[in-house]
């Protein structure tokens, strides 16, 4: 990626977002009026408006840092973004595909063609076309290959062999390597030469003549030290590294809590194969809090907002099957009950109460405890305990909550027996909302699968069928 | 805060939790030996091997980074806690109490002297004190700000004077700055002097004899630059600067946009007052998300994991007592039919069904919408487009999904009506869904509230009432 260095913005993103949505109705406006005019000689007029509209649209995209226009993209259905993705400057292409979401850049590549892409991924580093490859058409990735030279096509194929959220798939190769047995000085007129350091460059790589590091140098010692000094003395000789088969998240913690800004990336012989920066890690932060908040309420991954229709559907398909499953199973418990209710009807009406508070209830629960897991608070060792306090929070809750409930039952119906059960009932579906919102995530991560799936849907199903069968069958044992 | 240069850890953070829990458990059952036995030998004994098992706890702690044992110290429960946070040398304290969640750090704090307290912030930055005075008792921090200097005072009560996530809440005071008009030669020898540069120093600010910020000068220009160029020529004039009382969240957003290290806060005049790093913005960033988790399933705040029942109560109450009323709502809404059910008690078995597809989808929606104004892709501007395309969504999974469900309905009652009733009630219910999934979060947005909050139980109340209403209104109308 080519550097550019951000500068203030004269106004928020919001603004600048709201100034390219109000040139882009202009635009739209004239081009409407164009269409719906014969004369030749308003045609003119409006083409020269419509010329002038696009000329300031495209002058106000220049200006803005690719990240920006990233961020305008994401904002604008699909129609405005593909007149905003013209209008902006070839060269530049290859930068925003970077910072897009997956879903918008997929919206992108669909509307260029294979020289476009080509263009576009040109001035790419190996890591940043590997990030792009897997969505790119085979032939174009192919002839990009080709272009490489060997180190570069080499680090190309590394980056691709492994997962999308590995250490390996997530470094970049921009490292600056010294040695241990030279000066400052001489490192500080070996950096002079460079003439550009890359990105995130706060310190630099000490590695032998094998390749193998042996330390790292902050960029703050080599300041700060006699230039006479040697490398090897200053160095820190037992820096915080990572091996490509890491778990990338793990890593994002461990520069959150050590607050790296880069990192050295080593194979299993400590030669040094990459780094990882900072913002990288954020990035990876951000989409693992949203794929836990996704996954929660249901949504297979994330959506474009201004996804087409039939996308839509599909992302959310697959969760709401189970769902009508789990309704289905819950309205069967009901239906077991069906000559309770005919007895008293009032059953029918009290019933979605006690499954409502249910879930709620092990709705709190289970996002705790979700979260409280992917901050590595609790494993499954601390399962008892854990269980303990949510069984005692529900205890208190279903009691108080159970009674006030309980006593506006016998208000509406007349019948302290039915109060009874109503309090009950809601106690022992809190106890079973806590035993689920506690167990289900515990259950999926002894499993190995990810805590968060579907968590928001399974709860309910829980508390639904066991509120409906808790309540209905207490008061068929003590009411009929 | 005292740098620790973080070392590459041996274990896995895991590991070492785990480390430090066998030897807790190793240390309490010694303990518990000791009670009961009476003899003097074993006595002595015991209480030997119970002295070395504290012993090599301490050691284990002492090797760990500050920010490794906050992580520990969240995960334990409150007596084992408390046992850890006693070994803990006493000038660690302080870095520790910085690092550890705010529930967790009430109750390190609870356990603390004023002596202790006052060792262990004795040796804090203003910015860092800041953060900790809120939670200090009163007299503490009186007698804490009397020990400071001046001018260090000044910038505790300045930063005391903002809203916790305003920028003038987050910046530090560490700034590197410099004159426009010397070498770089100049540069590199003042560095030189001051023997240590702050933490995150990827640039030098430029400020002229009033403290009024001209440009910046990267660490990275600095060093490939020609020594005998003047800091004029090579520092970026216009770089991205923030004022004290911005919010905290739009410039983390600014930090990630940019891959920003740090950035200068100016004033109104444009004098350079304090700087923001970029781990503040990561911590940031993720309590940001880590709320909109919380507050979308009703919990108030951030929760102790190992909080006590009481605590969790009292944190979960306020959204529950609403879940309670709506629930109540619900209820009633199906009281209206109760003669209906009467005549026909399928509809009591049928009629979750229609609720429960619909509180599924609404959460869907609703977590889309969120997520989307977090990121500032939306704004109450697109409502119209955004509630087409979730309107679409539902009409198509509500033909789809009502569909298989009538089918189902009329399998199991042989009643045809009455699963064409179903199916159209869930289209309904999920049409409902969708437009509350919209407009509740932008209505919250427009009256300047949190658009994450409590948006999973407004969400389940409307498509409960709204389903119940739905199903057994037309139910009534035709099938009886």
């Amino acid at each position: 990626m080519t550097e550019v260095e951000a500068k203030k913005p004269q106004e928020s993103l919001q603004d600048r977002l709201a100034q390219v949505i109000e040139l882009l109705h202009r635009h739209k406006l004239v081009e409407g009026l164009t269409h719906r005019q014969e004369g030749q000689h308003q045609d003119l007029v409006e083409s020269l408006v419509h010329r002038q509209n696009l000329a300031e649209l495209q002058r106000k995209l220049d200006d803005l840092h690719p990240a920006d226009i990233a961020h305008i993209l994401e904002a604008l259905p699909l129609d405005d973004r593909l007149t905003v993705w013209q209008l902006v400057k070839a060269e530049r292409d290859g930068d925003i595909l970077l910072e897009v979401s997956d879903a918008v850049r997929e919206t992108l590549i669909a509307d260029m063609d294979d020289h476009e892409i080509l263009a576009a991924a040109k001035d790419l580093d190996a890591d940043e076309l590997a990030d792009l490859a897997p969505e790119l058409p085979r032939d174009v990735v192919h002839e990009l290959m080709e272009s490489l030279d060997a180190q570069q096509r080499e680090r190309v194929r590394s980056a691709l062999s492994y997962e999308e959220d590995q250490v390996g798939a997530l470094m970049d190769f921009e490292m600056v390597t010294i040695r241990e047995d030279v000066s400052l000085e001489v490192v500080l007129r070996y950096l002079r030469r460079l003439k550009e350091l890359p990105g995130h460059t706060d310190k630099l790589f000490v590695v032998d003549y094998d390749g193998v590091l042996k330390g790292v140098l902050p960029i703050k010692r080599l300041l700060v030290n006699d230039p006479e000094k040697q490398v090897g003395e200053v160095m820190a000789d037992d820096p915080v590294s990572f091996h490509p088969d890491e778990d990338g998240y793990d890593a994002a913690q461990a520069f959150e809590r050590y607050d790296l800004i880069s990192a050295p990336v080593v194979d299993k012989n400590g030669k040094l194969i990459g780094r990882l920066t900072i913002d990288e890690m954020v990035d990876l932060i951000r989409e693992e809090s949203e794929s836990e908040v996704l996954s929660m309420a249901g949504l297979r991954e994330e959506e474009d907002i201004f996804a087409s229709v039939w996308k839509s559907v599909r992302n959310r398909w697959a969760w709401l099957a189970i769902n009508l499953v789990t309704a289905f199973l819950a309205s069967r418990v009901i239906g077991l009950f069906e000559g309770s209710i005919e007895k008293l009807v009032a059953l029918a009406a009290l019933m979605p109460i006690v499954a409502g508070i249910g879930g709620n209830s092990g709705n709190q629960t289970i996002t705790m405890i979700v979260r409280a897991m992917a901050l590595d608070q609790v494993s499954t060792g601390n399962t008892k305990r854990l269980l303990r306090k949510e069984l005692g929070v529900s205890l208190i809750n279903g009691i108080l909550w159970g009674g006030v409930i309980g006593a506006v039952a016998y208000g509406l119906y007349g019948s302290w027996s039915l109060g009874v059960v109503m309090t009950a009932a809601m106690t022992l579906n809190l106890l079973l909302a806590a035993l689920m919102g506690v167990l289900i995530p515990m259950t999926l991560a002894r499993l190995g699968r990810d805590p968060a799936m579907g968590a928001s849907v399974m709860i309910t199903a829980m508390t639904d069928s066991g509120g409906f069968f808790i309540f209905l069958g207490l008061a068929s044992i003590f009411l009929l």
